[in-house]
């Protein structure tokens, strides 16, 4: 028997208006405010826990691609009394700085991949719709496995293992391969050979019987195969990946919501994502609305340079 | 009065396991998977609206930056057998495409700007916490009087006008400006001058008084002042804000949640943010998971080329 959260509540702010005057901390005589109400109920007090490395300069990056350079923006026109053509915009001059970036490549860092990547008629990132937003997180561990054999793949039956202790995978899910490779980040031996991956069936059992949005792993590469078996299928059946996500180890393997955030490029094959944990409020590890606002947002010690790389620090 | 949606939640939940069994759709008898159930209850026939335009070397920029380029990614270094230095990556020499980017701005398109794009101690995108996830969308829309005077800002009474209507802003809350200026977009009308803005009063009310997170316009600056006061005084007191953000006609004024995702570069300034609106499911525009699950995602009908700017399309 299911019955709806959604119902209930309506059922309850009914009767206790009816019955109690207002119920709610926000807006409770207003319809259509459910969403607000989850947030103070849920989200406020939940544990925030970040996958994403940040990208630079010196990240580990496949050695085909090269890396990318950070520097300061500069003045792209003469504008009379302002600025000369490229002159750097400064704190002291203009009142601000902004920053330049030449991105040898997409597949940097954090990343999400949609299809195009591999497809010629993918969708690109841009393409993908708005509903690849926030979905529930599972995380299927193989750590233990991988400690010994580092090439180890996650397989059909460590997915099967999962499900027995946690129930079905749901659809919609994006499911991550914990293998704690990203504990590597940022040496180079993040680039070392064999690296941990995720079986062909494994990924078919993912999409095909459990319909998932994504899987994700540690390493920047599906799996060691010289043909890429895992990535290829993937890419040409249109689905997306997510490579290089760190952190997750400090996220339940089930229970967590995952917050899915990227730049939008046009066109775009790949790239800079931002993933976020969403995981329960007893959790032990992350940070939460209640306890790290944001606002305001605590300054350096001091003043920022630009490094020999040209990143901000 | 306030009760917790969680506690009664744990209430219904303990009555029903007891009187009536399994009660809910997923993993009903394990712990800790609350926000799944929110997901499958509030998550799944929401509406989402997309607020991001893609950026692309042709989108409206300031002058003072100018455009990104967009390029294939090419090898960066000889592999014997594989790729020469300099060799374009495609679909049939390599089983795959890349796309590189010269971006000569982090001020470009839909973006979230962080102190230090103005605070020379200022916080850095990278630095914002992952608490920086999901929040109440709040649409104060000023489209009616900048239809009489582009050059409008958002007022302390527009704000109380909202209050009056739909109640306290609440804490923690995104904060968006609607003034229909990204129907211009991508055209250069949209750099005209003058354009909508928000008084420093009005930002001052929405943090010291409201405490919100952050607020958001249209247009890519925050007001027409040449000292342009409103930016500089929330970047050094060390708040951010959203620039060119999109479809703002297309959400509620109340009752929606923001979901926040950027790209992550170390030391970043400023640039390529994608939000998304998550509505009530009865709302009249958006995507709901349902509908759009968004796998497998669709392909183009021809095999992409890139055109003159080096958009892949």
């Amino acid at each position: 028997m299911k019955t709806s959260i959604a119902i209930l509540i309506s059922v309850i702010v009914t009767a206790s208006v009816a019955t109690a005057g207002t119920y709610f901390a926000i807006n409770s005589s207003l319809p259509g405010n459910e969403l607000w109400e989850v947030y103070d109920e849920f989200f406020v007090d939940a544990k925030y826990v970040d996958l994403t490395h940040a990208f630079s300069p010196t990240i580990p990056v496949w050695a085909g691609f090269g890396h990318a350079k950070f520097k300061p923006c500069v003045c792209g026109q003469k504008i009379p009394g302002y600025a000369e053509l490229g002159e750097e915009f400064t704190y002291e001059n203009h009142g601000f700085i902004a920053t330049a970036y030449e991105l040898s490549t997409d597949q940097y860092g954090t990343q999400l991949d949609p299809p195009a990547h591999f497809n010629p008629k993918g969708a690109t990132i841009d393409k993908l719709p708005s509903t690849y937003c926030i979905r529930p997180l599972v995380v299927i561990n193989i750590s233990d496995k991988v400690k010994d054999n580092p090439g180890y793949r996650c397989s059909v039956e460590d997915i099967k293992a999962w499900e027995k202790e946690h129930g079905e995978i749901p659809a919609g899910a994006v499911v991550m391969i914990r293998s704690d490779w990203s504990k590597k980040w940022p040496t180079n031996d993040f680039l070392s050979f064999p690296f941990p991956g995720i079986t062909l069936d494994a990924l078919k059992y993912l999409h095909e019987e459990r319909h998932i949005l994504f899987h994700g792993h540690e390493p920047l590469d599906t799996d060691t195969t010289p043909e890429m078996v895992g990535e290829a299928w993937l890419l040409h059946h249109n689905y997306c990946q997510a490579e290089g996500v760190a952190n997750l180890d400090m996220v339940p393997e089930s229970g967590a919501l995952l917050a899915i955030g990227f730049a939008k490029p046009e066109g775009g094959t790949g790239g800079y994502a931002r993933y976020i944990a969403i995981c329960p409020p007893d959790w032990k590890y992350g940070i939460s609305i209640k306890e790290t606002p944001g606002v305001p947002l605590p300054e350096a010690k001091e003043i920022h340079t630009r490094d020999e790389h040209g990143v901000l620090t």
